[in-house]
Protein backbone atom coordinates (compact mmCIF):
# COMPACT_ATOMS: atom_id res chain seq x y z
CA UNK A 1 0.00 0.00 0.00
CA UNK A 2 0.94 3.09 -0.91
CA UNK A 3 1.65 5.68 1.99
CA UNK A 4 2.25 8.89 0.31
CA UNK A 5 -0.21 10.40 -2.31
CA UNK A 6 1.43 10.87 -5.75
CA UNK A 7 0.60 13.89 -8.15
CA UNK A 8 -1.80 12.16 -9.91
CA UNK A 9 -3.45 10.71 -7.32
CA UNK A 10 -4.54 14.11 -5.88
CA UNK A 11 -5.65 15.16 -9.42
CA UNK A 12 -7.44 12.30 -9.70
CA UNK A 13 -9.19 12.86 -6.51
CA UNK A 14 -9.60 16.55 -7.66
CA UNK A 15 -11.24 15.54 -10.96
CA UNK A 16 -13.44 12.76 -9.30
CA UNK A 17 -15.21 15.44 -7.22
CA UNK A 18 -15.58 17.96 -10.41
CA UNK A 19 -17.37 15.20 -11.84
CA UNK A 20 -19.59 14.61 -8.70
CA UNK A 21 -20.00 18.83 -8.54
CA UNK A 22 -20.78 18.72 -12.16
CA UNK A 23 -23.29 15.97 -11.77
CA UNK A 24 -24.83 17.46 -8.63
CA UNK A 25 -24.67 21.09 -9.08
CA UNK A 26 -23.91 22.37 -12.37
CA UNK A 27 -20.45 24.16 -14.01
CA UNK A 28 -22.03 27.81 -12.80
CA UNK A 29 -22.93 26.91 -9.06
CA UNK A 30 -19.72 24.59 -8.65
CA UNK A 31 -17.27 26.79 -6.35
CA UNK A 32 -13.57 25.84 -5.60
CA UNK A 33 -13.77 26.46 -2.29
CA UNK A 34 -16.85 23.55 -2.35
CA UNK A 35 -14.31 21.56 -4.42
CA UNK A 36 -11.78 21.71 -1.82
CA UNK A 37 -14.07 20.77 0.74
CA UNK A 38 -15.26 17.93 -1.30
CA UNK A 39 -11.66 16.16 -1.53
CA UNK A 40 -11.06 17.31 1.75
CA UNK A 41 -7.66 19.27 1.02
CA UNK A 42 -7.05 23.37 0.97
CA UNK A 43 -8.54 25.63 -2.19
CA UNK A 44 -4.21 26.32 -2.12
CA UNK A 45 -3.67 22.79 -2.71
CA UNK A 46 -6.22 22.87 -5.86
CA UNK A 47 -4.58 26.06 -7.49
CA UNK A 48 -1.75 23.70 -7.26
CA UNK A 49 -2.71 21.26 -9.82
CA UNK A 50 -5.51 23.44 -11.94
CA UNK A 51 -5.15 26.88 -12.62
CA UNK A 52 -8.76 27.97 -12.86
CA UNK A 53 -12.39 26.42 -12.80
CA UNK A 54 -12.17 26.40 -16.20
CA UNK A 55 -9.16 24.33 -16.74
CA UNK A 56 -10.90 21.72 -13.93
CA UNK A 57 -13.59 21.24 -16.35
CA UNK A 58 -11.29 21.06 -19.60
CA UNK A 59 -9.23 18.64 -17.60
CA UNK A 60 -11.96 16.45 -16.79
CA UNK A 61 -13.08 16.58 -20.20
CA UNK A 62 -9.80 15.53 -20.92
CA UNK A 63 -9.67 12.88 -18.83
CA UNK A 64 -12.80 11.22 -20.39
CA UNK A 65 -11.16 11.19 -23.60
CA UNK A 66 -7.95 9.85 -22.31
CA UNK A 67 -9.75 7.14 -20.65
CA UNK A 68 -11.38 6.99 -24.05
CA UNK A 69 -8.14 6.81 -25.74
CA UNK A 70 -6.75 3.60 -23.85
CA UNK A 71 -10.01 1.20 -24.16
CA UNK A 72 -9.91 1.89 -27.74
CA UNK A 73 -5.95 1.15 -27.84
CA UNK A 74 -6.64 -2.29 -26.59
CA UNK A 75 -9.66 -3.18 -28.85
CA UNK A 76 -7.26 -2.22 -31.18
CA UNK A 77 -4.57 -4.45 -30.42
CA UNK A 78 -7.07 -7.45 -29.62
CA UNK A 79 -9.04 -10.07 -31.37
CA UNK A 80 -10.88 -10.04 -34.20
CA UNK A 81 -11.25 -8.81 -37.83
CA UNK A 82 -9.91 -5.39 -38.51
CA UNK A 83 -13.85 -4.83 -39.49
CA UNK A 84 -15.05 -6.37 -36.06
CA UNK A 85 -12.37 -3.93 -33.86
CA UNK A 86 -13.56 -0.68 -36.03
CA UNK A 87 -17.37 -1.54 -34.87
CA UNK A 88 -16.28 -1.84 -31.52
CA UNK A 89 -14.19 0.93 -31.63
CA UNK A 90 -16.85 3.29 -33.18
CA UNK A 91 -19.76 2.07 -30.40
CA UNK A 92 -17.25 2.43 -27.89
CA UNK A 93 -16.31 6.20 -28.81
CA UNK A 94 -19.72 6.99 -28.59
CA UNK A 95 -21.06 4.91 -25.50
CA UNK A 96 -18.06 5.53 -23.25
CA UNK A 97 -18.96 9.18 -23.13
CA UNK A 98 -22.73 8.98 -23.33
CA UNK A 99 -21.97 6.75 -19.45
CA UNK A 100 -19.49 9.65 -18.50
CA UNK A 101 -21.99 12.43 -18.70
CA UNK A 102 -25.38 10.18 -18.24
CA UNK A 103 -25.35 10.71 -14.31
CA UNK A 104 -25.69 14.87 -14.65
CA UNK A 105 -29.10 15.74 -14.20
CA UNK A 106 -29.23 18.83 -15.86
CA UNK A 107 -27.57 19.70 -19.89
CA UNK A 108 -23.91 20.36 -20.25
CA UNK A 109 -25.20 23.48 -22.49
CA UNK A 110 -23.96 25.17 -19.13
CA UNK A 111 -20.50 24.25 -19.19
CA UNK A 112 -19.79 23.93 -22.91
CA UNK A 113 -21.01 27.71 -23.11
CA UNK A 114 -18.75 28.67 -20.31
CA UNK A 115 -15.11 26.94 -21.81
CA UNK A 116 -16.20 27.10 -25.35
CA UNK A 117 -13.46 28.38 -27.34
CA UNK A 118 -10.81 26.40 -25.39
CA UNK A 119 -13.39 23.31 -25.54
CA UNK A 120 -13.36 23.64 -28.84
CA UNK A 121 -10.09 23.69 -30.14
CA UNK A 122 -9.55 20.30 -27.29
CA UNK A 123 -12.52 18.88 -29.30
CA UNK A 124 -10.87 18.75 -33.16
CA UNK A 125 -7.78 17.34 -30.91
CA UNK A 126 -9.33 14.88 -29.21
CA UNK A 127 -11.12 13.56 -32.72
CA UNK A 128 -7.29 13.93 -33.60
CA UNK A 129 -6.20 11.44 -31.24
CA UNK A 130 -9.02 9.14 -31.73
CA UNK A 131 -8.98 9.07 -35.51
CA UNK A 132 -5.09 7.39 -35.51
CA UNK A 133 -6.25 4.65 -33.33
CA UNK A 134 -8.99 3.83 -36.08
CA UNK A 135 -6.00 4.74 -38.96
CA UNK A 136 -3.54 2.00 -37.35
CA UNK A 137 -6.76 -0.75 -37.37
CA UNK A 138 -7.69 -0.08 -40.96
CA UNK A 139 -3.93 -0.11 -41.96
CA UNK A 140 -3.14 -2.98 -40.02
CA UNK A 141 -6.52 -4.75 -42.07
CA UNK A 142 -5.23 -3.73 -45.49
CA UNK A 143 -2.07 -5.58 -44.37
CA UNK A 144 -4.11 -8.80 -43.90
CA UNK A 145 -6.16 -7.78 -46.65
CA UNK A 146 -9.18 -7.74 -45.23
CA UNK A 147 -9.47 -3.85 -45.87
CA UNK A 148 -9.04 -1.73 -49.39
CA UNK A 149 -8.77 1.78 -48.37
CA UNK A 150 -6.74 4.44 -50.18
CA UNK A 151 -5.61 6.94 -47.34
CA UNK A 152 -6.25 5.21 -44.00
CA UNK A 153 -6.24 8.32 -42.57
CA UNK A 154 -9.02 9.94 -44.47
CA UNK A 155 -10.96 7.41 -43.78
CA UNK A 156 -10.54 7.05 -40.44
CA UNK A 157 -11.11 10.52 -40.05
CA UNK A 158 -14.70 10.34 -41.88
CA UNK A 159 -15.66 7.30 -39.33
CA UNK A 160 -15.15 9.65 -36.13
CA UNK A 161 -17.29 12.45 -37.78
CA UNK A 162 -19.97 9.88 -38.88
CA UNK A 163 -20.24 8.89 -35.54
CA UNK A 164 -19.91 12.39 -34.25
CA UNK A 165 -23.55 13.39 -34.64
CA UNK A 166 -24.29 10.45 -31.47
CA UNK A 167 -21.99 12.41 -28.89
CA UNK A 168 -23.56 14.37 -25.93
CA UNK A 169 -22.30 17.20 -27.40
CA UNK A 170 -24.50 20.17 -26.15
CA UNK A 171 -27.41 17.42 -25.40
CA UNK A 172 -27.72 16.22 -21.80
CA UNK A 173 -27.62 12.84 -22.05
CA UNK A 174 -31.90 12.73 -21.47
CA UNK A 175 -32.18 14.77 -24.58
CA UNK A 176 -29.75 12.41 -26.27
CA UNK A 177 -31.98 9.14 -25.68
CA UNK A 178 -31.55 6.00 -23.82
CA UNK A 179 -28.49 3.75 -23.69
CA UNK A 180 -30.09 1.10 -25.63
CA UNK A 181 -31.55 3.24 -28.56
CA UNK A 182 -27.33 5.09 -29.07
CA UNK A 183 -26.08 2.16 -28.87
CA UNK A 184 -28.67 0.83 -31.85
CA UNK A 185 -28.31 3.65 -33.91
CA UNK A 186 -23.96 4.18 -33.85
CA UNK A 187 -24.23 0.36 -34.64
CA UNK A 188 -26.34 0.98 -38.19
CA UNK A 189 -23.77 4.04 -38.59
CA UNK A 190 -20.75 1.50 -38.00
CA UNK A 191 -22.02 -1.18 -40.30
CA UNK A 192 -23.03 1.20 -43.27
CA UNK A 193 -19.68 2.71 -42.69
CA UNK A 194 -17.54 -0.60 -42.86
CA UNK A 195 -18.85 -1.99 -45.99
CA UNK A 196 -17.36 0.71 -47.64
CA UNK A 197 -13.66 -0.20 -46.57
CA UNK A 198 -14.37 -4.00 -47.27
CA UNK A 199 -11.82 -5.69 -49.69
CA UNK A 200 -14.10 -6.86 -52.94
CA UNK A 201 -13.38 -9.84 -53.51
CA UNK A 202 -12.38 -10.32 -57.28
CA UNK A 203 -11.43 -6.47 -57.70
CA UNK B 1 -48.23 41.43 -61.46
CA UNK B 2 -50.04 40.69 -57.90
CA UNK B 3 -51.77 43.59 -56.39
CA UNK B 4 -52.88 41.76 -53.10
CA UNK B 5 -50.25 40.41 -50.50
CA UNK B 6 -51.31 36.41 -49.73
CA UNK B 7 -51.18 35.32 -45.96
CA UNK B 8 -47.97 33.81 -47.51
CA UNK B 9 -46.59 36.35 -49.09
CA UNK B 10 -46.76 38.60 -45.76
CA UNK B 11 -45.34 35.46 -43.57
CA UNK B 12 -42.53 35.09 -45.93
CA UNK B 13 -41.64 38.55 -45.71
CA UNK B 14 -41.62 38.59 -41.85
CA UNK B 15 -39.61 35.55 -41.88
CA UNK B 16 -37.13 37.06 -44.42
CA UNK B 17 -36.97 40.25 -41.57
CA UNK B 18 -36.54 37.42 -38.65
CA UNK B 19 -32.96 35.86 -40.90
CA UNK B 20 -32.16 39.87 -41.30
CA UNK B 21 -32.62 40.56 -37.52
CA UNK B 22 -31.11 37.46 -36.54
CA UNK B 23 -27.94 37.91 -38.90
CA UNK B 24 -27.94 41.75 -37.32
CA UNK B 25 -28.50 41.29 -34.02
CA UNK B 26 -29.44 37.77 -32.79
CA UNK B 27 -31.86 36.52 -31.04
CA UNK B 28 -32.08 38.02 -27.40
CA UNK B 29 -31.84 41.56 -28.63
CA UNK B 30 -34.36 41.08 -31.79
CA UNK B 31 -37.69 42.94 -31.01
CA UNK B 32 -41.07 42.36 -32.04
CA UNK B 33 -41.05 46.14 -32.41
CA UNK B 34 -37.97 46.18 -34.43
CA UNK B 35 -39.18 42.89 -36.63
CA UNK B 36 -42.45 45.23 -37.24
CA UNK B 37 -40.46 48.46 -38.51
CA UNK B 38 -38.52 46.22 -40.42
CA UNK B 39 -41.08 44.96 -42.73
CA UNK B 40 -42.60 47.80 -42.55
CA UNK B 41 -46.27 46.53 -40.98
CA UNK B 42 -47.75 47.16 -37.64
CA UNK B 43 -46.63 45.10 -34.29
CA UNK B 44 -50.46 43.71 -34.56
CA UNK B 45 -49.72 41.98 -37.85
CA UNK B 46 -46.58 40.34 -37.04
CA UNK B 47 -49.11 38.82 -34.09
CA UNK B 48 -51.59 37.95 -36.62
CA UNK B 49 -49.39 35.49 -38.18
CA UNK B 50 -47.08 34.31 -35.45
CA UNK B 51 -47.68 34.07 -31.31
CA UNK B 52 -44.14 34.81 -30.21
CA UNK B 53 -40.97 35.44 -30.79
CA UNK B 54 -39.99 31.56 -30.21
CA UNK B 55 -43.21 30.83 -33.11
CA UNK B 56 -40.90 33.37 -35.10
CA UNK B 57 -37.93 31.82 -34.70
CA UNK B 58 -39.02 28.23 -35.11
CA UNK B 59 -40.76 29.08 -38.16
CA UNK B 60 -38.03 30.44 -39.62
CA UNK B 61 -35.92 27.68 -38.84
CA UNK B 62 -38.83 25.48 -40.40
CA UNK B 63 -38.83 27.05 -43.34
CA UNK B 64 -35.07 26.37 -43.77
CA UNK B 65 -35.96 22.94 -43.75
CA UNK B 66 -38.60 22.69 -45.85
CA UNK B 67 -36.96 24.80 -48.63
CA UNK B 68 -34.42 22.13 -48.06
CA UNK B 69 -36.88 19.15 -48.74
CA UNK B 70 -37.76 20.98 -52.05
CA UNK B 71 -34.60 20.86 -53.01
CA UNK B 72 -34.44 17.20 -52.00
CA UNK B 73 -37.32 16.10 -53.53
CA UNK B 74 -36.03 17.77 -56.74
CA UNK B 75 -32.49 16.01 -56.69
CA UNK B 76 -34.49 12.60 -55.44
CA UNK B 77 -36.73 12.70 -58.89
CA UNK B 78 -33.84 13.30 -60.82
CA UNK B 79 -31.33 12.44 -63.16
CA UNK B 80 -28.64 9.64 -62.10
CA UNK B 81 -28.03 6.83 -60.17
CA UNK B 82 -29.86 6.15 -57.24
CA UNK B 83 -26.20 5.76 -55.00
CA UNK B 84 -25.19 9.65 -57.32
CA UNK B 85 -28.53 10.98 -56.32
CA UNK B 86 -27.74 10.13 -52.07
CA UNK B 87 -24.42 11.41 -52.40
CA UNK B 88 -25.64 14.90 -53.87
CA UNK B 89 -28.34 14.75 -51.35
CA UNK B 90 -25.84 14.26 -48.13
CA UNK B 91 -24.25 17.02 -49.41
CA UNK B 92 -26.74 19.23 -49.61
CA UNK B 93 -28.62 18.75 -46.45
CA UNK B 94 -25.17 19.77 -45.41
CA UNK B 95 -24.50 22.88 -47.53
CA UNK B 96 -27.98 24.06 -47.22
CA UNK B 97 -27.92 24.69 -43.65
CA UNK B 98 -24.34 26.05 -43.89
CA UNK B 99 -25.40 28.96 -46.50
CA UNK B 100 -28.63 29.54 -44.51
CA UNK B 101 -26.58 30.73 -41.42
CA UNK B 102 -23.37 31.47 -42.74
CA UNK B 103 -24.40 35.15 -42.65
CA UNK B 104 -24.73 35.00 -38.73
CA UNK B 105 -22.15 36.99 -36.82
CA UNK B 106 -22.60 35.37 -33.82
CA UNK B 107 -23.42 31.77 -32.64
CA UNK B 108 -26.66 30.50 -32.80
CA UNK B 109 -26.39 29.06 -29.14
CA UNK B 110 -28.41 32.06 -27.54
CA UNK B 111 -31.24 31.75 -30.24
CA UNK B 112 -30.83 27.53 -29.69
CA UNK B 113 -30.52 27.88 -25.89
CA UNK B 114 -34.20 30.08 -25.86
CA UNK B 115 -36.14 27.63 -27.54
CA UNK B 116 -34.32 24.83 -27.34
CA UNK B 117 -36.66 21.89 -26.06
CA UNK B 118 -39.32 22.95 -28.62
CA UNK B 119 -36.31 23.28 -31.32
CA UNK B 120 -35.31 19.58 -30.48
CA UNK B 121 -38.77 18.12 -30.85
CA UNK B 122 -38.97 19.48 -34.25
CA UNK B 123 -35.64 18.89 -35.17
CA UNK B 124 -36.38 15.20 -35.03
CA UNK B 125 -39.31 15.87 -37.18
CA UNK B 126 -37.01 17.72 -39.55
CA UNK B 127 -34.68 14.68 -40.10
CA UNK B 128 -37.73 11.91 -39.77
CA UNK B 129 -38.93 14.26 -43.20
CA UNK B 130 -35.24 14.23 -44.37
CA UNK B 131 -35.27 10.50 -44.04
CA UNK B 132 -38.41 9.65 -46.17
CA UNK B 133 -36.96 11.26 -49.13
CA UNK B 134 -33.79 9.47 -48.53
CA UNK B 135 -35.54 6.25 -48.27
CA UNK B 136 -37.76 6.64 -51.59
CA UNK B 137 -34.09 7.15 -53.79
CA UNK B 138 -32.76 3.74 -51.65
CA UNK B 139 -36.34 2.14 -52.70
CA UNK B 140 -36.14 3.36 -56.15
CA UNK B 141 -32.19 1.91 -56.23
CA UNK B 142 -33.30 -1.71 -55.17
CA UNK B 143 -35.77 -1.80 -57.76
CA UNK B 144 -33.53 -0.96 -59.85
CA UNK B 145 -30.89 -3.43 -58.73
CA UNK B 146 -27.96 -0.69 -58.19
CA UNK B 147 -28.75 -1.25 -54.59
CA UNK B 148 -29.04 -4.03 -52.11
CA UNK B 149 -30.82 -2.57 -48.39
CA UNK B 150 -32.77 -4.95 -46.43
CA UNK B 151 -34.64 -2.01 -44.52
CA UNK B 152 -34.69 1.33 -46.83
CA UNK B 153 -35.94 3.36 -43.79
CA UNK B 154 -33.56 2.17 -41.47
CA UNK B 155 -30.51 2.72 -43.96
CA UNK B 156 -32.39 6.12 -44.87
CA UNK B 157 -32.19 7.16 -40.88
CA UNK B 158 -28.48 6.19 -40.67
CA UNK B 159 -27.54 8.19 -43.44
CA UNK B 160 -29.07 11.38 -42.25
CA UNK B 161 -27.51 10.34 -38.89
CA UNK B 162 -24.02 10.00 -40.36
CA UNK B 163 -24.37 13.42 -41.69
CA UNK B 164 -26.05 15.35 -38.77
CA UNK B 165 -22.61 15.90 -36.89
CA UNK B 166 -21.76 18.47 -40.04
CA UNK B 167 -24.72 20.23 -39.31
CA UNK B 168 -24.22 23.60 -37.97
CA UNK B 169 -26.31 22.82 -34.75
CA UNK B 170 -25.00 24.82 -31.45
CA UNK B 171 -21.71 25.89 -33.70
CA UNK B 172 -21.64 29.05 -35.47
CA UNK B 173 -20.96 28.96 -38.93
CA UNK B 174 -17.58 30.42 -37.95
CA UNK B 175 -16.43 27.86 -36.02
CA UNK B 176 -17.68 24.88 -37.94
CA UNK B 177 -15.00 25.91 -40.75
CA UNK B 178 -14.62 26.30 -43.98
CA UNK B 179 -17.55 25.92 -46.78
CA UNK B 180 -15.25 23.89 -49.14
CA UNK B 181 -14.12 22.08 -45.40
CA UNK B 182 -17.67 21.35 -44.59
CA UNK B 183 -18.17 19.93 -48.31
CA UNK B 184 -15.27 17.75 -48.27
CA UNK B 185 -15.67 16.29 -45.25
CA UNK B 186 -19.55 15.49 -45.59
CA UNK B 187 -18.36 14.22 -49.40
CA UNK B 188 -16.38 11.42 -47.97
CA UNK B 189 -18.94 10.45 -45.11
CA UNK B 190 -21.38 10.10 -48.17
CA UNK B 191 -18.75 8.01 -49.80
CA UNK B 192 -18.29 5.53 -47.36
CA UNK B 193 -22.07 5.30 -45.99
CA UNK B 194 -22.96 5.01 -49.34
CA UNK B 195 -20.73 1.59 -50.60
CA UNK B 196 -22.66 0.30 -48.35
CA UNK B 197 -25.63 0.00 -49.48
CA UNK B 198 -23.99 -0.87 -53.16
CA UNK B 199 -25.64 -4.10 -54.66
CA UNK B 200 -22.69 -6.69 -54.75
CA UNK B 201 -21.89 -7.96 -58.02
CA UNK B 202 -22.71 -11.64 -58.12
CA UNK B 203 -24.51 -11.79 -54.63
Amino acid sequence: MKSVATREDVQDRILDAVDRLLASRGYKKMTIDELAQEVGIGKGTVYLHFRSKEDLALSHIDRIVFRLLVKLQMVAHGEGTAADRLRQMLVLRVLHRFDSVQHYTSSMSDLLAAVRPAFLKRRERHFELEARVFAEVIEDGCARGELSVAAPPTAARSLVLATNSMLPYSLSAAELGRRKDVERETSRIAELCLVGLLARRGA
